[in-house]
């Protein structure tokens, strides 16, 4: 069987600050043309850091396309041409103050490669040097530290609902 | 501090099959106006099947968005009205053939609510019996049973690289 889909045409929909949006027609073995709507995204990453204490920073935020305040690690957007790590330590220092001794990726993934090619990379931060932060202007958040073990039951009980989140801290607790 | 956004405007860019596109214009506290673009999505459902052997049931299906074939749990979109149960159930016997004598919510999560309000709800399914399958005209995929213990293996060498899959295999292997 092949599962590939070749590309017979792309029509851009829109160009945007963050997203672009396109739909292709593509062509699928014995099942003939199939529309795909495509949202493009410049990627993004997760940091789980882990201070000297045994607690994670997890901020929290308010996310307009779900209308709700919800938890998540402290993540952000590629910058063009940024590579993933360089992006890691830019966010966790602007949205928490801290700077990591050691950082390392443990994962990457896709958030939802049936509309979106956006690719989150996930870092363990450790060795933890607390400082200032610096949210960029369109950005309001709140910092917390919490024990490893009640941020995984957090996960368990579903308080926490971020992708990221939960695989970022689930898989650290692994490596921890 | 106030975390929430006002909603100024709202421009609709997009009405698709499965996706629409709006831009909103919010007030946020402090920091006047700014633009939010966000990518409507019905939600979806995915499905940690095991069967009697401890094995888990994974798909390998092209991704036209990110170009490219990845392992994954059967998911699909909620058709309008559906509950994610029913869905689970359908999606489950559409893609593998498999019906489940038991099926749990175990887990739900936004995928990436920095630019779409998509939604995942994570069923563990068990007392499998075996049927045919029975995919969408624009479905095609290949289906396998893995070892869950293999399959926690491909994530933390991260062949599986799909969040939905990630964090439901992760949560199963707690559970089972």
């Amino acid at each position: 069987m092949m599962l590939e889909e070749k590309t017979i045409s792309s029509d851009r929909i829109y160009t945007g600050k963050v997203i672009s949006v396109k739909v292709d027609t593509v062509e699928v073995e014995n099942k003939g043309y199939q529309k795909r709507e495509i949202v493009e995204h410049p990627g993004a990453v997760g940091v789980v850091a882990i201070n000297d204490n045994n607690e994670v920073v997890l901020v929290k935020q308010f996310r307009k396309p779900i209308e709700k305040v919800i938890w998540e690690i402290p993540a952000g957007k590629l910058e063009s041409g940024e590579n993933p790590k360089e992006c890691a330590i830019r966010e966790l220092k602007e949205e928490t103050g801290y700077e990591a001794e050691n950082l390392k990726l443990i994962h990457k993934f896709y958030t939802s490669s049936g509309f979106s090619n956006q690719k989150i990379y996930i870092y363990l931060a450790t060795g933890l040097n607390a400082g200032e932060n610096k949210l960029d202007e369109d950005e309001s958040l709140e910092v917390y530290n919490i024990k490893l073990e009640e941020a995984y039951n957090m996960i368990i009980k579903n308080e926490i609902e971020d992708a990221k989140t939960s695989i970022g801290i689930l898989l650290a607790k692994e490596l921890i």
